[in-house]
């Protein structure tokens, strides 16, 4: 497509218009919509219901074997905002994946980092570069930009996840690079504690600094829910509020678990509610457990566990829980702070 | 637009796909090319040429007042690669902007982080956050996140330079924020010497660190061309090579001078020229001096003082030159630093 | 003392040797010893036994109440190359406390920060700015820099724990500052979890930024001997080697726990040893479970549980172990690092 | 020395004070003055004249060659505080270095790290790792730890400069090495610009991030009058203050320029004075330029060019200059920073 021609009733102007679409350039006193008061936001608060995710997922199941065509079961959220593209909000890709029993979803790596947060089910492994990790329901596992990953199901159940992965941004930089894993068949390893796990979960203690790997992301690639489970209730012990947000942090930095993406696991006391917040950047959060309501902009989403929330750039959430209320979600916040763009605001 | 609904003959299939579409959902065995082996580039290598930027500058000069829409006059390069947005690549502005004798661009600030160096002219002064920053040929003047900036041109000649602004990450991460400065009449300010220059531009030397700024950019907002031209021979000097690249950097901590944008300084020896090399990210680069080609993808463009070039991401380029030639340069490539994403490689 | 006075046969030269130590003055080329192939060390390999030190904390225990003198019932283990100072090596205290059957020792801080690693007994608790941190056989308790910290003993039966300071480097860099807490009756405050690890004690999570204590030392001040247990366990598992070392950090950082001292749990498999190394820097190491011999330079300490050991500074030392041996180690490392001053070598 | 046995007439007592000695153990409750409210300082205030530092320098120049006994024509300043050791601060050794003529010091390195300041001459270059400085009467010139370093003077006159090594503080920590120069006879090189400032001496440029030297230290070692003066000038500018205090850096990091020293220069205004403080930590300091009274403590010293000053830990000082007076000194205030130590008050 040539470059916008504009036009104008004043024909000496006119002629300059011309002349500058014919050398690609425009004009900056006819561009509208540059540089807004507030973000222009293109994606739209949005629920996916785990009720209609886990029947879906299951019919595909049975229609689509793993290899068709691609190599995992992905049910992309696609964010009614945003044109057709595949994204759940404007940074961030958000999927429901579905594994079968005894399924295998066969080694690859990219650029575009992962993350899996676990919502039912149990028996999974994720191998990172050849390192297994057990998966159960409220685990949060990493699968870091450029680790090889794969998937497997020892137990006679399916499995549901969210995938979520920070492509939107990778590929808006242009930067994704992908790679087949070895095509050979791979043993199904399992094990009860990961490498990564024997190594980095440990609270307070490491590896003396010699013998610490230094990647760009957390070298612990699982957390479990009886930590975070744990970790919630000594929060709200410890401040005494109605409602705690903790870090999922990179133990040997104590940074985020990923350059691109912030992890968050909330919980919100029966019959209280967040704080009404805005930050600049995009959320994508899920119900682990409880019910409740998420209000997110004009909206208020009755939210039940599998549920998956988009909430876009500078748009007012909050969190009121019938019962207690556990939430995860995940933002593109380290990147907003890195580059001097975070904003956040309390509303109420 | 409603969520792409995906077709296929097996009709137990394509009601899935149907039911898949209804629920804002798509299967990602039917999505293609979003993990590509190596990046997917929007933007195409281009040249926009000093003397078409002078003469259509000069014309908008004649035609358009400064306060015409809005508040600058400037000419976006528009790459023919990206269907019509205004950008010069993927993930940055890049423009010429033209200020006549006495003219006054007023004061506004934005989040979108600016950069110019200066092409031709002297006389005119940028001030940000009241700050006067003097301008002439060959200097860098930064104008960072959220600060007020304007100009004003105390000479009876115009003044042309380049402007680059991190606009299209920051509009993609929904972050932009604007604001009008104060509206009424300013002094016109001007300084031999800026504030910040005096306090951040001595070699080794600053403030006590409990005494010293620390924002999230270089809080030295001027580089004078002659210690670019010295600190380019000296190197060229120290290493014997045939070319020399230097990074502008923040004093207070050698580190990138806004978090968004890489600024660098070329020098190719006459008859010398650059390794070719590719990167993840964009890169705007513009002639100061000399002459020669730039090799950028499959093109060879012949540069002359004021060119200003588009180089996409992960393009090889080049620098040929016939007299020594001197290149401006800036890069997305803090960003890809700071997630993990930047790659380079050197092709010959 | 004024200044030395060199003398010489030389009249003329001898003449200027008085003339200088007038002056205040002395000739380098006179001085001996200043700048060594090696470090001089000043302190010497010691063992003090964990079977005196419990008998004579005993006797004092029964002779000498808190409040003679001083409000700490500690002996201090007096290295014998230190010419009488009360330093078990030349930058760090060592000492063994022994605090009775509900006794309390009262509040005061100072700037040398201390730790406690806890030799046997159960039912203390040592309050650090009012957070009551339980004390167990096995545990490391901080009580950093400037932080207020007094100890009571709840239980019926003495605690036995040893003290490291970094005095001898707070008192070398005159920088010892020390005051004594509030003199009415404190309350004697219990409590399961304390503060400190409710908020900083939990594997991977984390406050959010915003809401994360930043203190120059670690702000986990409580690591209990089970997970430590657990993460030693681990890490043979994970490197199937002989020997295992993991250091305690702060989980905000990833870094040691204090700026000044290095904390590190050792564990050996009964029938091996550790590496023979030397660093640069002074050592503490105190026994806590198993027995063995532990080699410091010409000696070979045989070591049961509760032995202090001194390794001075760029002295070889090596663990060997009978049964399987746990030991815990303190030293001077931080320093070392941050002068850019330590060296290590692995000498077998 | 045997480890102090305390008495006591309390013979059960007694009997534990021999057994304790026995054992190495100290009473801490009969140990007096370990833990003071304020610092115990043991250097006193002393200044050291330019008249007779350079008097007893030229005497030594006449009858002491370079290579008796040691190959330094250093006249070491020892604070009459320090019971005759050879420092002129607690943690610092400050010294007046004569190069007569054509003389040439030898090379060899040592961990502690040096810094000159240059007093009177011009002429002599400082070989540091073989890049030739040239010094000259104002000049800071670093020789960071374990770097080779050799002297030697091209003009007919002899030079005189300050010499300041952290050697109490490395010889504190037992982490002394020294090492000669290789023997043979070194070609007496010079350069108008070292290599060292033509990479890292240029104002707000600096290799790009994979071309930058990463030492402990600042790679510019050598920080030029000129810029100083005019940093200087500047700074007062700017602030409008009767007194500016610069900070000398480490060009890629913004940070002390060696690890052990912090470097400053100080500009007092001729008539005014400076504010009264006192700091933890031991501070040398020597007149440039200008004449007035340096308080230190209970003394008034009246300083002239050259002027060698001793300003123990936590002891008030402040500059009162009868013309424009420079000042340029250097503390160990860094590590008293890294160590969380620092502290500082301003009195008046």
């Amino acid at each position: 497509m040539s470059t916008r021609r504009f036009e104008t009733p004043d024909p000496e102007l006119d002629l300059l218009y011309r002349d500058l679409a014919d050398q690609d350039l425009q004009p900056l006193w006819e561009l509208k919509g540059l540089l807004t008061p507030t973000p222009t936001v293109r994606s739209v608060p949005h629920r996916w219901t785990a009720k209609e995710l886990r029947a879906l997922g299951e019919r595909a199941g049975h229609l689509v074997p793993i290899d068709r065509g691609g190599d995992r079961r992905v049910l992309a959220c696609a964010n009614p905002g945003l044109d057709g593209a595949p994204y759940a909000v404007s940074t961030l890709w958000a999927a429901a994946q579905y594994l079968g029993p005894h399924e295998v979803a066969p080694a690859h790596r990219h650029t575009p980092a992962a993350l899996r947060f676990v919502l039912e089910g149990t028996g999974v492994w994720t191998l990172v570069d050849g390192d297994p990790l057990a998966m159960s329901a409220g685990d949060l596992i990493l699968t870091p930009s450029w680790s090889f990953h794969e998937h497997h199901n020892t137990a006679d159940q399916p499995m549901l996840w969210m995938d979520v992965l920070d492509l939107p941004m990778v590929a808006a930089l242009e930067a994704v690079f992908f790679e087949e894993g070895p095509s050979e068949e791979v043993e199904r390893l399992t094990a009860t504690v990961s490498d990564s796990e024997r190594r980095y979960g440990n609270p307070g203690l490491l590896p003396p600094p010699g013998l610490r790997a230094r990647p760009r992301h957390s070298p612990l690639l699982a957390y479990r829910w009886a930590d975070t489970d744990l970790a919630l209730s000594r929060r709200l012990d410890a401040t005494g509020a109605e409602f705690a947000t903790l870090a999922y942090v990179d133990p040997t930095r104590g940074t985020d678990v990923m350059p691109t993406m912030r992890c968050e696991a909330h919980r919100v006391r029966g019959g209280s509610r967040s704080p009404l917040v805005r930050q600049t950047g995009s959320r994508i959060a899920t119900v682990f457990r409880g019910s409740g309501v998420a209000v997110v902009g004009e909206h208020r989403f009755d939210v039940a566990p599998g549920d998956i929330l988009a909430i876009p750039s500078w748009t007012p959430w909050r969190l009121e829980a019938h019962d207690p209320l556990d939430v995860f979600s995940t933002s593109d916040a380290p990147v907003l702070d890195a580059l001097g763009l975070y904003r956040e605001e309390e509303l109420s």
